[in-house]
């Protein structure tokens, strides 16, 4: 594609605040490099485009490049047979006697090479590119070693140069206590986790820092030590919580200016007024909340009461959401959560891009990174209410399109 | 491809009694023109084979051809902005007077041709067909009126002449009453669906007769109706039945000797004696479940106590179920019903084809048709642990390979 385009034909769902999906009924766009130039109503175009090679989209919709700002999509192994052994009638003992579990998932981890993680990657990180996808948070987390967790965010950098998608990556050394820290949270911070994040950062793996702060897993003051050592190295950070009970993660988040907060189903009308306040977006992870079978909503109307950011995201991994499909994340999200299919296209363009850190995208508005999706449908709730269907058309990422094949 | 050859480093799933998905793990097998000729381990296959031409899989999953058993998938229109209504807080009757519900698809449905149908059928066909599927059901029912029923049946037809899958056609013009005939649903039996039930007998149109038992739809005498007449033209018969309450269609459509008695949440265990002592398939229907947020599961244990086969369906209908992926469906039919996944797989190869009346397919085994499904997976389970992943790699209709692009 030329250095400089205008899209003509496009029903544009801006983002922008205003009309509903910010939408422009009959839009026009200008790119030029990886920038977008213009934007409006097509027949307010500037006459100084019109030398500009054009393509009409014949009224087809754009957005803005979809993100998923929460995935754990480099791992080794799958769970497959765990997931068969519990529907045969195991107990989680059972399951767990026979390896099962996130350990499993960390054995097969570090058992993996670089290469072997990045092969084994890009197959659900092409599922989602075919979707319109143009940027992924990855974090690490099944490493729980300093080596394996350094290989998770190098593949996860590898990824970003691999295909046309923007990688954001995500430290998340606190997700498990591994087994050979059993009973000794503290110390596995202490020698492993903290100075793993220290190396990572020198090496400049790491966008953000994230931990799980779960009964399972780091309690709040935990989680607190990795948040000091986040502040000190001068990274943002986010975090599991609230996801199967309330553990005050969400405030201790949010006293610390976290990007987001994730999961929250036992989130408080407390907490939502805090994250208001600190600027932290919920993160909901429907793909989760249906894999377990979740039955405690999270608080829609005490974020949407306090004004708090939602978005959504698949939350893909091996465990708890095998889920690879951010429209189908968009269904959920309205099916499951009840929220608007604006709501659910704001969780996965403005709110996640918010998410990220990423003020340059999100939204369609002249001066932005031209990362777009432009689709067969003839309005947006389509692409919420469909289920298992795809009907991305074409993928813009940094001005560059590739029509889909 | 060759009209005979033998795929060699096979893992089958034959779904053949004995170990569990009849799984073979170094698996070989023969096929000639649209036949299986010969499968087994690949120890034991014969010499007679050693001239034909050789593919091998290289350890690769091959199951039955994937079969969708029950299907809306022609219609006109979307409820895309219902969808959106109701999530923005608007009552069913906002939304009926606005146009909505299953009268808008009418409407819709009736206001296309026959090519209008098919381009938009065939976008949801192709993404079965990318999964898998070789043989699927289609329905009529959006008619409700003698031409439209017709045509929605023709296309259903020219379906499967488009496209390499079997299509099955089955006439539901006792799916809803149609607005013309409000409160007065036996002149609607007797002034349209019978006399049209009749004619599209005629054309040929017609492999199955179908009904929805429901308060909101037809009785079960009425239901006895239109299969006295199915059964004087020689036509099998199915039903939609205890989907929303227990209306009794269950046990009529046994009585009646049904090919398959679907949804069935609010079936009774006497219902699933009356089924296993007929054969009826119990058809399964999670999309809907999942859509419409239902609460009642279906009683698999007094089906499975009771032996009656089960299958899993897409349901693929614009209003409860735009579902149009038969392995997420496999993937709900675990997490929302708790089928194992071998009674998942089993759902959409063998049971699926016995709710169709089809005897030559849905188990690999010698004599059955070449219809097949090749996976990158290294066992069954996966199909449906992943959620928005497709590993297909090959799919065979009547012996003719295609690999994916
Ligand atoms: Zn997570
Ligand atoms: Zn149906």
């Amino acid at each position: 594609m030329r250095d400089r385009y205008v899209l003509t034909g496009a029903k544009l769902a801006t983002m922008e605040p205003g009309a509903p999906y910010g939408l422009i009924e009959d839009g026009a766009m200008a790119v030029q490099g990886d920038r977008i130039a213009w934007c409006g109503p097509a027949d307010a175009l500037p006459d100084s485009y019109s030398e500009w090679a054009a393509e009409d989209l014949g009224g087809r919709l754009v957005t803005p490049g979809l993100i998923d700002c929460h995935t754990h999509i480099v791992f080794g192994g799958d769970r497959a047979g765990e997931f068969e052994m519990r529907l045969n009638g195991a107990s989680y003992e059972e399951v767990a006697r026979a390896g099962g579990g996130i350990v499993s998932t960390v054995t097969a981890t570090r058992a993996a090479d670089l290469d072997a993680l990045v092969a084994g990657a890009l197959p659900r990180l092409d599922t989602l590119i075919a979707e319109g996808v143009t940027s992924i948070e990855v974090k690490s987390g099944y490493g729980l070693d300093r080596e394996t967790e350094l290989t998770m965010l190098r593949a996860a950098r590898r990824l970003g140069e691999l295909r046309d998608v923007t990688v954001k990556t995500t430290f998340l050394g606190a997700h498990a206590v591994p087994a050979e820290y059993a009973n000794r949270a503290d110390a596995y911070l202490d020698e492993v986790c903290l100075p793993t994040l220290r190396a990572a950062h020198a090496e400049g793996l790491i966008d953000a820092v994230d931990g799980f702060c779960e009964g399972i897993a780091f309690s709040a003051e935990q989680i607190a030590r990795v948040f000091d050592l986040a502040a000190e190295l001068g990274l943002p950070v986010k975090l599991h919580a609230e996801q199967l009970s309330h553990q005050g993660g969400s405030k201790l988040a949010a006293e610390r200016g976290a990007l987001s907060v994730d999961h929250v189903e036992y989130a408080t009308e407390d907490d939502a007024r805090a994250m208001a306040a600190a600027g932290s977006v919920a993160v909901l992870l429907p793909g989760a909340f249906y894999t377990i079978r979740e039955t405690q909503l999270p608080p829609m109307e005490h974020f949407r009461a306090h004004g708090v950011p939602m978005a959504l995201a698949t939350d893909c991994n091996p465990g708890s959401s095998p889920l690879s499909s951010l429209l189908l994340t968009l269904n959920m999200g309205c099916t499951l959560f009840r929220l608007t299919p604006e709501e659910a296209l704001a969780g996965v363009t403005c709110n996640a891009a918010r998410a990220l850190g990423l003020s340059d995208r999100g939204r369609i508005t002249s001066g932005l990174r031209a990362d777009l999706a432009i689709w067969d449908v003839t309005r947006p709730a389509e692409l919420a209410y469909r289920i298992g269907f795809n009907p991305l058309h074409a993928r813009v990422t940094g001005g560059k399109l590739e029509t889909r094949t």
